[in-house]
């Protein structure tokens, strides 16, 4: 149950810093995005390392939180992502125990 | 023998992945993607975190389905990835144990 | 001890080495990247594998040197984003301990 | 001296692979690449994940080979880097045995 805790906490803070990332990029450059969703978007994208170039930062404050992102949000998002792979392999164990 | 059943179930999930992924995009974006095989292009190039840019969704519905990409197929290519140098690694040794 | 100090510089050494890319890659490419800045910012999307594609090596020498960053480059990035997700897991653990 | 003679051809497998992707990517669009050395550049690019998006595949051969680089290319030049970065690593552990 301490586990489940634990795993509800990470989620929370990933969460809380994607909304965050959002909102902050979108107030440093709103006429980059547009609006708040497309700067969400911009922040998966940015997270995940795919980095279209649709968007991108133009102004340096914009580019200094950018650099933000790699050294905090890239290993957020691949937790994330880490964890979606280990419930597949165990969502298969199970089925296989079951079988 | 369970386990090769195990690896076929899991190459079969990523590869029906992959596919319905594409269709997916392509009902969403037609006009970005012009064609099916382009859409799968593309969600080779987002699970790869390659992102070149020359496809990426426009609509808000293609953005919120690139975003489940981000979370959902980055990991699962990534377990394709590393089951290939796997395999390069144990040819090597078998290689190695023939000499 | 010992171990802080070897972090230390693992940390020195790794800054050390994006300061001397980005100068490398602005005196490489001035024209490309206008300030010395915008030539940091291009080091650290291209460690990060982001690559937006804003900026990217135009010469020869520079498509050279943004050969030898993805060697030896990402690597290095991927140890302080791995630092990172460490240090949070390990602050979460303290918590954990405290409460 | 086995670890080695393994290790060297590794590396003369992974460096037969760049050329050759090189030498097969500038053959499917030469008109895309101008010259094999930018066609280098953009195999390590793609297999750095990094894809700027300065070169891509325009013809279906030329993407679907970079589907190929994707699932064989991305973790031969993974191992590259995380084989960099072990070296680092033991470099360290020698100088700190050597203080
Ligand atoms: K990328
Ligand atoms: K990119």
């Amino acid at each position: 149950k301490l586990m489940t805790l634990r795993k509800t906490s990470i989620t929370l803070i990933i969460l809380g810093f994607i909304v965050v990332s959002a909102t902050v990029a979108f107030l440093l450059e709103p006429g980059t995005f547009g609006n708040w969703f497309n700067a969400l978007y911009w922040v998966m994208t940015t997270m995940a390392t795919v980095g279209y170039g649709d968007y991108f930062a133009k102004s340096d404050p914009g580019k200094v939180f950018t650099i933000f992102l790699y050294v905090f949000g890239i290993g957020l998002l691949s937790l994330v992502i880490g964890k979606v792979i280990d419930s597949l392999g165990s969502i298969q164990r199970q089925r296989g125990a079951g079988t």
